[in-house]
This record gives structure tokens, sequence and C-alpha cells, in this order.
């Protein structure tokens, strides 16, 4: 059999979870945004996530936008968590063909992600290699009572979204399509997919004000992520499209493409909002916090014991992204 | 300018040090075997290394080996700061078409040396690359002054070795350049190279010990490894070949190879053992505490105030392997 014909969770099903010491983490891996280890009295999160020239980075997107992506995809997931970064970390693997200056480009784009999240970069390691390589790691820290593990979501709890939804799914789908738009819509757009921004903030707000909330960060799509919470703590979700934050331009979008509304953005991911799931008497008091953290929250649909998902009462089929490696 | 023309240490001054959060770092990237950041009483040291197959591993190295020696690789860098592992992480690059039981093999090497190492596996990322990749990360804790730092060592230290030396070097030559040896010989020679240890139990043991001592992993051969620590101290080092612990076979190699004596081997790495420069009213403590961890440490010199390296009183040449990204 191919390595290619396995999905990446039937290979943390075979291999990564039965390694050495999935007993001594207090999250093993493979069964949340981020793995997880006591030390001195916190948790730290720890996540690996990287890119391949050849697969991830449209061919339009630039060097500086490579580098930020990655620390981005790598906090996205530390914030996912409820936890804040303690350092981001990068091996690089670089053709020795390549332009050096565009090589600064990437470590441009590391550094503003950095900056914009307040998170140290501490290394540090280069080889040479095939295709440009970018391997992130993120290590973060929190209490473990505030972890926002997927398993967490409880039936009657709100289901709500940081942030706005679509842009960076219509950035991604006019990158690598070279859809043309009115310069004034496709800016905003593109630049939601090549900038992302990690939750970091809200993240914090919400696992501080609300323990044991359920949290996920939105990669492979709203839909998706909503049904790996529900997966995880065996419920289902009712989910209300008029509810979702969409933007005016991801909206725009939809009619340019002629569809009537913009949900079917939700099955693409890249927007690196929180789907979180929120004790019902929690909630004001959390989207306060978010929004004193300078993020917004919208509730969009709430917890039910049925495991399905219904978007606007209807069941949605959420068939993720796992059939190949990519 | 092509980035194959920088080599690692120009891009590390370049850009990687320069990068957002170095003063927020006790260690910043590029100083030391590992950057350091503070956490709740202690430092976390933390580590990349990544291997790429086109690039670091012999055709002749099996696929369980490639996967230890990652691990090891990233594990030692941890020993060498005189840190307890906390846990290991790897992003993998799969190429589609690989053989899905040679991917299992290489889990299985990772699984050997986070066993051996009583370090817990904990991700976890596997995409889609152009070849087969390696991105290791391990993460590791110790009391500040604990730090075996590079810049730590004192004239009149003694200089110690762990272990013993020239095996790895050996094997390397073996099974790169295809050298027939006598089968009890190349046995153990490639062995050595295929499976290398960390030493873990003996960097604890140094550290515990004789805090403020300095120390840094051989991964480019005891000779360059001996100057980066001089260098980073501000010293120098007389060394004796006749006190470093080469292994009977490496003796014979050397024989075989018409070397009179094994000194060549010094300037190759991957031996993955600990120089450390201990005060000379610490060294037996210290060795006495080695021995007890099951390790083994041998005096093979003196710091000097004199900025060189001296073996058997001869100036040597350390240029290291810092040429081209490799």
């Amino acid at each position: 059999m191919k390595a290619g014909q396995l999905g990446e969770k039937k290979l943390v099903e075979m291999f990564v979870r039965n390694l050495f010491g999935s007993d001594m983490a207090t999250i093993p891996a493979g069964l949340d945004d981020t793995a997880a280890v006591a030390h001195n009295g916190e948790e730290l999160v720890l996540k690996t996530d990287v890119m391949f020239a050849s697969t991830h980075f449209p061919a339009a997107m630039g060097f500086k936008a490579m580098g930020r992506k990655v620390a981005v995809a790598n906090l996205s997931d530390i914030a996912a968590m409820g936890a804040r970064p303690l350092a981001l970390l990068m091996a690089f693997g670089v053709p020795p063909e390549m332009d050096a200056e565009d090589l600064e480009k990437v470590f441009f784009g590391i550094n503003e992600a950095c900056e914009e999240h307040r998170c140290p970069f501490v290394g540090g390691d280069t080889k040479k290699a095939k295709e440009l390589t970018l391997a992130g790691m993120a290590v973060g820290a929190c209490r473990k009572e505030e972890l926002l593990l997927r398993s967490n979501a409880e039936v009657g709890d709100v289901v709500a979204v940081t942030g706005s939804i679509g842009n960076a799914a219509c950035g991604m789908l006019i990158l690598t399509k070279g859809l043309k738009l009115p310069a004034k819509l496709s800016g905003p757009l593109t630049d939601s997919f090549t900038r992302p921004v990690a939750r970091i903030a809200e993240g914090r707000a919400i696992a501080s004000t609300a323990p044991g909330s359920a949290g996920m960060d939105i990669t492979d799509g709203l839909l998706y992520t909503a049904s790996e919470i529900s997966r995880a703590s065996g419920v289902g979700m009712k989910l209300n499209s008029k509810k979702i934050p969409f933007t005016p331009e991801a909206k725009e979008f939809a009619k340019l493409q002629q569809h009537a509304s913009p949900v079917r953005l939700l099955e693409y991911g890249e927007d690196y909002e929180l789907v979180v799931c929120i004790r019902k008497n929690k909630f004001a008091k959390v989207k306060d916090a978010v929004e004193e953290a300078g993020g917004a929250l919208a509730g969009i649909g709430e917890v039910i014991k049925e495991k399905r998902i219904y978007l606007d009462g209807e069941p949605v089929d959420t068939h993720g992204y796992d059939v190949i490696l990519r």
C-alpha cells in the first residue's frame, strides 16, 4: 500500500497514537488541536504544522505570506486550546537555487506574525531540501481546567464563532482559480487568505472567563470543525446560517459567483477563526470578555443530543478533508 | 544571491536572531544547542532539527534508523543543555508513492528512541511532500542555573567527553563510501551510526552535580565542538589525543584505513556524545555521578586562556561544517 492512500487520521490511528508516552501526556497526539504535557502547575500545549511549497502554497502567494501563514497556522492551534503562546520555532528546508531575497521575505512574514501575536521566535534549523519547506512548532501554556478541549461540548451549549467567516475561503478561490473580480472586492478577500490572524486574545478571553468550554480552530471549514467538536463530545449541533457572521465581501463574492447565499463557503477552510461551545449562562459574559480583548463572538447555534449537524434545519454532510494526504 | 551560498550561521546572523522576541527568551535562536524560555520557575529548552531524505540519509540507511536518528538528534540537544526531556514532536513530509510499510518503520524508529530516552511522543503532522522529510522538535526543562551553556567554560576547567568517540564516524564512512570491512568490525561501527543515543542521563548528572559547567553535543566532530565552546566562552583548549576514549573498533578501523591513529575521525560528527567543561575541583564528583547514571566521562584536556585549540601541542584548524547549506 502506498503512503498517499492513507489519510492523516488513519496514520494517527495506526501509528502516532501508539507511540511511547501517550499515557504520560495530558493530551496525546492526534486527539485535539494540540497535544499537552504538564509542567510546573500548568499544561504546555505543543503543536507542529508543516507546509511544503509544492502542496500548500498557491503559486500566486508571495514568500512573505508563506512565512506568515505557517506561523499563524501553528499559533492558531495554541489559541484554539485557550493557551498563551510561549515560543515559536521553525525548521526550514531550502532549495539551494532559491533566491536569498525570497528567503528573507519568508523570515519577514514569520517576524510579522510573531510580533503581532507577541510570541517570541526562538529557533532555528536550516537545511538543504528539494522544495521550500516550513516546519513550524508552537509552544503555549495555560491551566489544565482552561484547556478548550474538543470533547468539552455539552447539550444546551451556545455554539459560537470568533471574528467573521468566508473571506479567506474566497481569497483562496481567487488565488487558486485565478478568478477575476473588482479590485475593491478581491483585495480584502485575498488579504484574508494571505494574512490570516490567530485568535490568541479571543482564546484566552474564552478560556479564562468560561473554563470547561469546547474549542477548535477552523482550518478545514466551519462545518467540518463543528462536526469534529460534535464527534469528540458525542453530541450534535443545530446551526443557523443567518447568524453566521459572513463579511459583506463574502456575501458579494457569493452573489457574483451565482450562489444565492455564501453558505457554500462553509466547506472551505483557512479562516483560522475559533468555533467554541459555551455554557448558555456564561455566554453573555464571555462575549463581553472577547469584545474587551478586541475581538468579536457570534452565537450561531446550539449543541443538541442527536449526533448530527443541522444547518437551517437540514442535516449536513461533513465529510471533511481526510481522504488523502495533502 | 542564491540561498545555497549562505551558510546556516550566516542565515542565523542575518535573520533568525533579529526576529521578534529574541530579548524575551533566556537563550535566543542560534546561540546554543537549544533556545530557552522561562516557564513557571524553570527554563524550557526548545529545539528543532529537520532532515531530508535527499540530503541527510545515506542510501544504505534503513527507514527505522532514519526515524530514530531524527528523534535522537533532537533529544541530544536537550541533553547538551542539561535538561530532562518533556516531549518530542515530529512533522512528516511523505511522498505519496512511498510504501506505507516503510513509513511504519520510520515510526518504529521514533518509538524506539522515545522509549529508550523516556520521552513522550506527542505530535503529529503529516503532509504530502516531494521527499521524505522528518522535522523533529524536542522540549525539555531544567533550572536556569543548570543550563550547560556553551559560554560557561572557564580557564582551568577540565574538558571532558561522555561515552566513546569515533564509531559513528567510521559507520558513516562505511555506509556512504561503501567500504568493505570484516563484518565483526563493520557491524558495531554502522550500528553506532544508525542507532545513536542521546546522553540525557549524563547531561542531567553533569548539570545537577556541577551547575555552571559548559556543554555541547558532538554533531559536527569533537574538534569543531571544542572550538564552538571556546569561541562562545572566549577561551581555548589543550586536548590530549591519548586521553580521548576511542573505541577499539575505531582504532582498528583507522589502522585498516592506513591512518596511524584514529585522530582524523575527530573531524567527523554523528557521535552525539557531550563535550563539557567542568571546574577542576568538581570533576571527580561529576565523573562519579555520570557513572552512577550508567554513563562514562573522560577528561581529555584543559581550558586555556589563549583562544586556540591545541591537540597534542599542535594548533588545530577547526573550520567546521558551515560552508554551505547541507
